[in-house]
């Protein structure tokens, strides 16, 4: 393997050279700018050796190097060893940005390549701006170099896709169609480039199983008032499917037009474009003389307010879930009570077979965070067969999962104790819960924007000098990616308001290295609270339903509001499960969610 | 009037023939962009007649017009009528903005003009931008039409300046100046160009009298590594002061020599500009082959950090005011008691009156706001002649108010029952003084920024459905500008994080419209907490000494933290102020702070 990969790091060399490029970049992402990319865009896998999730290669005549971050450390320098390629770890004190290093190693004059298609617009125009600015370097983001080395790319994924009825999606597509041209009219533009798979998959109705966790189908699209076409291989649809959508409006076209036909854009139209969402090469295609209108992606903003039958599916999918996760919860307890070996991935396995078991359960959501113990510390732990560890009777045990369902996604952390929690243990877990209650029961003008809640979900850990680093919660998209914006809930500023029909997690923690991690998770939905004279306010809905942990509750730290907050959410969630539970399963949920 | 009125702009209109510009501009700012300018800089209200501190008048070959906002929209009718010069409504439905007035009234190729003296560098452009993309329409900000025309145009101020000694100041010009040095190389520029007032006074150690509340004096300057320049007229300096600050390393320049001065900045050198404070013509003086780096004043963010000598002159500036204030409490107390006739200004008066008899008090810091009954629930009101109300043994009374004094600047609101206060009044002051604890209570880690914190002050207004719609909290200079930056708490997004050394102001507040105003306004400042492994905390130590009205405070709405804090809140007031007055002043404060 060794040798292989440096065989094609000299092959690129090679191609390099021919193409007057003095360095090549291949980051991680693919044309769509996805979270989890599928096999054929794992360039950087496949030229480094380095599998870990987040990691950008440069090649020179002369040096290659990695840089990522911490989680992947020592993965990397395993991965590495051997290859000729230089591990540049992230955010440590002398390590130089890629732009440093470019700078050192190229003279002005010389050119930087890398394939437009796995940069955003954006990023490719920022690297351009500060390579020219830094050393007077050039850019060349026209060619695809790992292409023509890359003997047995695997193809673009064909998997069928299916479509979500109007039943459960609550909108037509010639509907939504109707809804981005208003958008587009009103913010001044003509037409828009869709490239962020959920974007197109909410647009059209349709769902796949292309890549891990995010139920999404490849494709492009490209919406104006005169014609909306979805760029698509046509093998992946049906006659049935491909009559519905030509039926709604949609005209139907081969994956890889999209280039050629934003090329022939009338030049009279002003384009939408999320440059952090569209790739450099599709940018570049759009006719110079268009006018060119940046911003969000309007398909995000209409996506992110769910409309009521999106949230009755939401709230269908949250029985089912928290089902899955009681029926979990006891399965557990009785392996343990047996002294049954239980690790990490064990565990995880379960709780996915359980979720599968669930009417209209397509996926998981994410890969589960099952962190024990120390690994519970670890904010983006993911156990492998090396890691794996055994679940003991004693410390916390740190669940962070979801499905992805017909009828909605779902996304929730229950952090519970395997034994006598020390009292360390249940202020730290009682602090997380005051956190997220306080997000929970918050109430808002219209208008907040989720930074200036964020605090509410870390005062009570602030108050004794602790922190987590992550946000406090993102938004979660209907049978869509786990993640989805444009709103957030955390310290940096976002200019997105929280609005009536938004889902977002409510997910505070805390993590002491070395002992155990504590989060709590839960999704939870924007509504009107009221209408007074100093405004309309708006207030959060809790939909997630699982029980709380409550013997790692220290009582005489909540205030009364805040017990009360619990013992009616454990009330509904006896309520909204126990319909579905056996009897016996019952009487263990009745007890888990008894008073406190 | 009138007709002086009509004359002047007709002789306007005149000057604008002449220079050939179709419309012309005349906004409230002076050239160092102040909150309060001279009497030489009211070109708007010499031109209008409206006396009101905010509003821009454009005139045009058949039309004139003033913008001018709602606190001023029946000052503006009785001032402009019979004038021609029509009123145009802020921010009410179906008012045009001057942009669009203009895009109307001319044809594209026109120009307006306007004397970039009395434009920011950043407005100017942006108004430049948006006339010619939304008209076609050009600018020319060169000339100052109203000199031409102000037949008896007052002076530019000369009051004598004096000298802010290091012992109060804590550093010498000479530190300072290094310090700006140092921050201009760390941004990568080689000089600075200073217009603020409040910026020049801290700088040079200088204060003066030239306009109303800021004790600060008309000047620019010039800071690069090779030579600092302070223009200002010569006859404001005695020759001792000129010695000193030559002594410093000071150069002294005429105050009209600025714009040739930086007409000659050499063209290798990168300068520094806010080009929200600096004028644009100071800015276009900057010869184009210069390079401009653009940001927040350097020096705005060294005079936001206090050292240690502003920091103990600030405590002893609090002492001298909260003396103040007890005995002005005193006295309307009795005066009421009595039956005594007193009013708004009456009160305003005697407290000025009472400060001025404190020890190196200069002047008040703003003008102050008393406000009875519905006038409290003006936000920016203030008594007149006309509006000044009798304080009569009911409802509430809001002063807000503060003092300058050559140790600090004080900025504090109380707001008192005269009468039985009823149960809303109660409910809403308790609600208000929750936030204004919230805010002076609370940890966070560094790098948080203010409107991050900004939800505390409001959280108990808004779980009741209630709001402010102003900020919670602002800057304040060290016997300087009462209103600094550059941070800020606030709902509104501005990066600047909370740093040890800064002081702000805490004041939550609610408005009943026609019935009372309710706010309470401390000084806090930011802190050194503790040092965690989750990294450095900081809190806020309330500066501001003045009793709290109890008798409005409903206790089963406190936490016993709450009660904690206005418990030793008083006992440290009492502790802080008796000390410095009479035995019969020491019993009715220590009535007034006793425990709840």
């Amino acid at each position: 393997m060794i040798e292989e990969i440096k065989n094609r790091i000299e092959g690129l060399r090679k191609l390099m050279d021919k193409q007057e490029m003095s360095a090549y970049i291949v980051p991680s992402s693919d044309p769509h700018i996805s979270e989890y990319p599928a096999a054929r865009w794992k360039s950087r896998e496949w030229l480094s050796g380095f599998t870990g999730s987040a990691g950008t290669i440069v090649v020179t005549a002369d040096k290659a190097g990695l840089w990522t971050d911490s989680r992947y450390f020592l993965q990397a320098e395993e991965q590495l060893a051997g290859t000729g390629i230089e591990l540049y770890k992230l955010a440590q004190t002398g390590t130089p940005s890629i732009v440093e290093f470019l700078s050192a190693e190229l003279n002005a004059g010389e050119t930087v390549g890398f394939d437009g298609q796995t940069y955003s617009a954006a990023e490719a125009r920022s690297l351009k701006h500060i390579l020219k600015k830094t050393k007077g370097l050039s850019i060349n983001s026209s060619v695809d170099l790992i292409d023509a080395l890359w003997d047995k790319r695997p193809p673009i994924p064909t998997n069928p896709l299916f479509e979500i009825p109007t039943e459960l999606s609550g909108a037509s597509v010639s509907e939504k169609i109707s809804e981005i041209n208003n958008s587009l009219f009103n913010a001044g533009a003509d037409c828009t480039v869709l490239s962020a798979l959920d974007e197109i998959a909410w647009t059209f109705n349709i769902r796949g199983t292309d890549v891990d966790y995010n139920p999404v189908t490849i494709a492009y699209a490209f919406i104006s008032e005169k014609e909306s076409v979805l760029f698509i291989q046509p093998q992946k649809l049906t006659d049935e499917i491909a009559t519905g959508l030509k039926r709604e409006g949609v005209i139907l076209a081969d994956y890889s037009m999209i280039c050629k036909y934003l090329s022939n854009i009338p030049k009279e139209y002003s384009v939408f474009v999320d440059a952090a969402k569209t790739n450099a090469a599709l940018f570049d295609a759009i006719p110079s003389d268009c006018t060119i209108i940046e911003g969000v992606s309007i398909v995000a903003h209409l996506k992110s307010i769910k409309n009521e039958t999106e949230i009755k599916g939401f709230r269908n999918a949250m029985i089912k879930d928290g089902v899955a996760l009681t029926r979990f919860f006891i399965w557990l307890e009785n392996k343990m009570a047996e002294s049954n070996v239980v690790t990490e991935l064990s565990a995880s396995k379960k709780l996915s077979t359980l979720r599968s078991e669930q009417n209209q359960y397509i996926m998981d959501s994410f890969s589960t965070i099952a962190g024990y113990a120390d690994h519970g510390a670890i904010v983006h732990y993911n156990a492998t067969e090396e890691s794996d560890a055994i679940l003991k009777p004693e410390s916390l045990f740190l669940l962070d999962s979801g499905g992805q369902y017909l009828d909605g996604t779902t996304d929730i952390t229950r952090t519970i104790t395997l034994g006598k929690p020390s009292d360390q243990m249940k202020k730290d877990f009682t602090r997380v819960l005051k956190g997220m209650i306080s997000i929970a029961k918050c109430k808002f003008p219209e208008g907040t924007r989720g930074s200036q809640i964020d605090i509410l979900a870390r005062k009570a850990l602030w108050d004794a000098g602790l922190n987590y680093l992550h946000g406090t919660g993102h938004g979660i998209g209907h049978c869509l990616n786990v993640h989805e914006g444009p709103q957030s809930i955390r310290a940096e500023e976002n200019p997105v308001p929280l609005k009536v029909g938004m889902v977002t997690s409510d997910e505070p923690g805390i993590y002491r290295s070395g002992e155990y991690g504590i989060r709590i998770e839960n999704l939870v939905l924007v509504e009107e609270d009221s209408i007074t004279e100093y405004g309309r306010f708006l207030t959060f809905e809790t939909l997630s339903l699982c029980y709380i942990d409550t013997t790692l509750v220290v009582s005489s730290m909540l205030s009364l509001r805040e017990s009360n907050w619990i013992n009616n959410y454990h009330q509904m969630v006896y309520d909204s499960l126990s319909p579905h539970l056996t009897d016996e399963e019952n009487i263990w949920l009745k007890s888990k969610t008894a008073e406190i």
